[in-house]
C-alpha cells in the first residue's frame, strides 16, 4: 500500500513516526506491507519552498493508495498574509484531491468519560459520525475577495454556494453510513434564511427517497449547536455544509473533553483519502515528548478501513489503542490527576506499550 | 413611554400580559408610565394579513420608543414558502429598524446552576454578553438566490459581505459594553478562510485603538464553539457577525441548561430597539398556563435599561424574578424533580407572585 506521509507541523513529525511504526508493525502480523513516501506540506513546506503545499506533494499525494497527514501550521506563521499561510496547504491538498467528503466520529471513550466538560449521563454512549462537505460551500465559493460598495465604503465578501451534484453526493456518502449504523441521519441547515441552504435541503429529501430504511431529520444550525450539548445521544449522522461542519465537529469533539482521541477522513469516492487527527499541531509541546499519538493511530486505522480496504489491521491498531488506555497510559493532555489506575506517560512510553500491544 | 407590544405566536400574548402588566405595576412604584400599542408580527400577522410584517406594525414601531416582541412562529406556517414564513418579520422588523446590535447576555442563575448540561464547577459564575451583527452579513447580502452553473447544474448561493462601517459601529458597541463589564472584548471570525472575516478582523483592531483599555483577542468560529464548552469562564464579551452570532448565542444560551431566563435586546443606536426573549413560541404548550414568562419579563427590564433610561424600573424587575427564584417558583421547562425548596408552578402563580414581589 502506497502511502503520502505528510508530518507537518509542530507535533505532526512525533506521531507520525509512531502511526507509521504501528501500521508497520500491524501489518506484518497481517501480511500487509505499507511504502512510505515522505512529502512537505504547511510551515515546513512554506519554509523549504515558498508554498504551503508544492506541486511534488500534491502529485505523489495523487499517485498514493492514501494520504496520512499530521497536523499543520504554528506562532511562526501567523504572521503571514493569510493566502500564504500553512492553513491553505491544507484547503488545497482536500481540493486537489477532491476529498469533499470529511469524515469525523465525535466518541466519548469509556475510559475518558469523566474527562468531558458535560455531565457523565449526558455524555456517557454518545457516538455521533459528522459528515462534512469539504471542497465546496463558502470555503471555496466564487465570486469573493474585496471591493468598494455604492456608498463607497469598502466591502469583504464570500460567497455560500452548492451545486445540485455536491449536494446529492455527499448526502449519499452521510445515508450510506447511516444505514450501517444507527439508521438516523441529520441534515443541518439554516434554511430559514439562506438560499443554498434550501438547496441542500430539497436534494438532501430527494436523496432520501432512496434510503427509506433511513429516518431522515432536518435542524437548522443554530438549534444543533444546543442540541448537540443538550442532548448528545440524540444524534446519529449528521450531514452538513462545509462552514457549519467546521464548527459543528469541532463543538462535537469537545464532548469527549479531549481531541486527543480523535480521528477524521476526508474521502474522495475514487482517488486517494486524507486522514489525520481532529487535533492541530501544538507547537508548545512540540519536540518534547508530550504528544498524545493516539488520535494519529486511529487516523491510521481508519485510512486502513476506508481506503485500503484491510479492516484486520485497522482492528489491530484500534484494539491496541484500547488496550494501553485500559492499561491506564495517559499522555498529559487527557491525564487527571487521582483518576485510580491511570499513569501519566511522555509519548515515546505510550508509542512503545501500544506496539507490544499490536 | 411609547411600546411597541408585539406578542406574536404560541405563547407569546400569555407571557406578554404578564410582561406588560409587571412593566406597569413597576413602572407606578416609579412615577414612570407606558402607552402599550399592539400589533401583528408573525404568524398571527400572516393569518389576518397574508404578510408576517404588516407595513402597520413597523410604522408604530417606527413611532415607539422602544418594540416589545414576544415569540412568533408554529407548526401551523412550517410549510409556506421560507419567504412568506413568520420569521421573515423578524427579518425584517430587525432591517426596517436598523436594530444592528443584538445583545444577548448568557448568564448562568446560581439558581440554576445544576440545570446546566455542563458540570457545575465550569458554569458556576459564567456571565456572557454576546455582540451579534444582526442587519448584515449572510442574513442579508446580495446577491443571493437560485441559478444554474457553467456546468448545468442548479445552484443556490448567499453573499457573505461587510462594509467597513457595518463592521465598526458593531465593534464600538461591543468595545463599550466590555468597558463597563469585565474589560475582555473576543471578535470571532473565520479570517483564516473567509475574505468577509478578514476586513472583519481588521476593522476591529483598528477600533480597538480607541479602547487601549479593553484587551482584544480573536478566535475562529470554529474554536469558539468549542471553547465555549470547555471553558466558558475564559468569555466576557464576545463580538461576531450575524451568522455565527446566531450560532454562538445560541450554543452559550444552552450553558444555562434552559432558555427560560435568557432576555435579548436588539438596539441600533438611534430609533427603538427590539426586546424579546431568547426562546422561541413553544406552540405544544401554549394556551396551557404552563409558559414561562420570567425571559419576557428580563426583556423587559432590558428595554427599560437600554432604550428607556429608566434603571430603577429594570432593577424592580430584575429584582422581582431574582426573588420568584429564589422563594422556589419554578415553571415546568426550569423544574427538576427532587429539589429541595422548589416547587412546579403555572404560568398564571408565577405571575402573581411576581407581582407582589414587584
Ligand atoms: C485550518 C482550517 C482552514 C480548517 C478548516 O476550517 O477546515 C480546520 O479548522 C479544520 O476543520 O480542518
Ligand atoms: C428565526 C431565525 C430567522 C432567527 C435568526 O436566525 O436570526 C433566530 O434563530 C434568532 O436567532 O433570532
Amino acid at each position: 500500500h502506497k502511502i503520502c506521509v505528510l508530518p507537518g507541523d509542530g507535533i505532526g513529525p512525533e506521531i507520525m513516526k509512531v502511526a507509521t511504526q504501528a501500521l508497520t508493525v500491524a501489518g506484518s502480523k497481517e501480511g500487509e506491507q505499507f511504502e512510505y513516501k515522505e512529502c512537505l506540506i504547511g510551515g515546513a513546506a512554506i519554509d523549504a519552498t515558498g508554498k504551503p503545499l508544492p506541486d511534488e506533494t500534491l502529485a505523489v499525494a495523487k499517485e498514493s493508495n492514501a494520504v496520512l497527514l499530521a497536523a499543520i501550521g504554528g506562532y511562526k506563521w501567523d504572521t503571514l498574509p493569510s493566502a500564504q499561510r500553512p492553513e491553505r496547504g491544507l484547503l488545497a491538498i482536500r481540493a486537489g484531491l477532491n476529498a469533499f467528503a470529511n469524515l469525523r466520529p465525535a466518541i466519548v471513550p469509556r475510559q475518558l468519560a469523566d474527562a468531558s466538560p458535560l455531565k457523565r449521563e449526558l455524555v456517557e454512549g454518545v457516538d455521533i459520525l459528522i459528515v462534512r462537505e469539504l471542497v465546496g460551500g463558502i470555503y471555496f465559493g466564487q465570486p469573493r475577495g474585496f471591493g468598494v460598495n455604492e456608498k463607497g465604503d469598502r466591502i469583504g465578501y464570500s460567497t455560500d454556494v452548492y451545486s445540485e451534484p455536491e449536494i446529492e453526493r455527499i448526502s449519499r456518502v452521510a445515508f450510506e453510513a447511516a444505514r450501517k449504523r444507527g439508521k438516523r441521519l441529520c441534515s443541518v441547515d439554516k434554511s430559514n434564511v439562506l438560499e443554498v441552504s434550501q438547496l441542500w435541503k430539497e436534494v438532501v429529501i430527494r436523496v432520501g427517497k432512496d434510503y427509506p430504511d433511513v429516518e431522515l431529520t432536518h435542524m437548522y444550525i443554530d438549534n444543533a449547536a444546543m442540541q448537540l450539548i443538550r442532548n448528545p445521544k440524540y444524534f446519529d449522522v449528521v450531514v452538513t455544509s462545509n462552514l457549519f461542519g467546521d464548527i459543528l465537529s469541532d463543538e462535537a469533539s469537545m464532548l469527549a473533553g479531549s481531541l486527543g482521541l480523535l480521528p477524521s477522513a476526508s474521502i474522495s469516492g475514487s482517488g486517494p483519502g486524507i486522514y489525520e487527527p481532529v487535533h492541530g499541531s501544538a507547537p508548545d509541546i512540540a519536540g518534547k515528548d508530550l504528544a498524545n499519538p493516539l488520535a494519529m493511530v486511529l487516523s491510521a486505522a481508519m485510512m486502513c478501513r476506508y481506503d485500503l480496504a484491510i479492516p484486520n489491521v485497522a482492528d489491530r491498531l484500534e484494539s491496541a489503542v484500547n488496550a494501553v488506555l485500559d492499561a491506564g497510559l495517559r499522555t498529559g493532555d487527557i491525564y487527571k490527576e487521582g483518576v485510580a489506575g491511570t499513569r501519566l506517560v511522555k509519548c515515546s512510553e505510550m508509542s512503545a506499550e501500544l506496539m507490544k500491544h499490536i
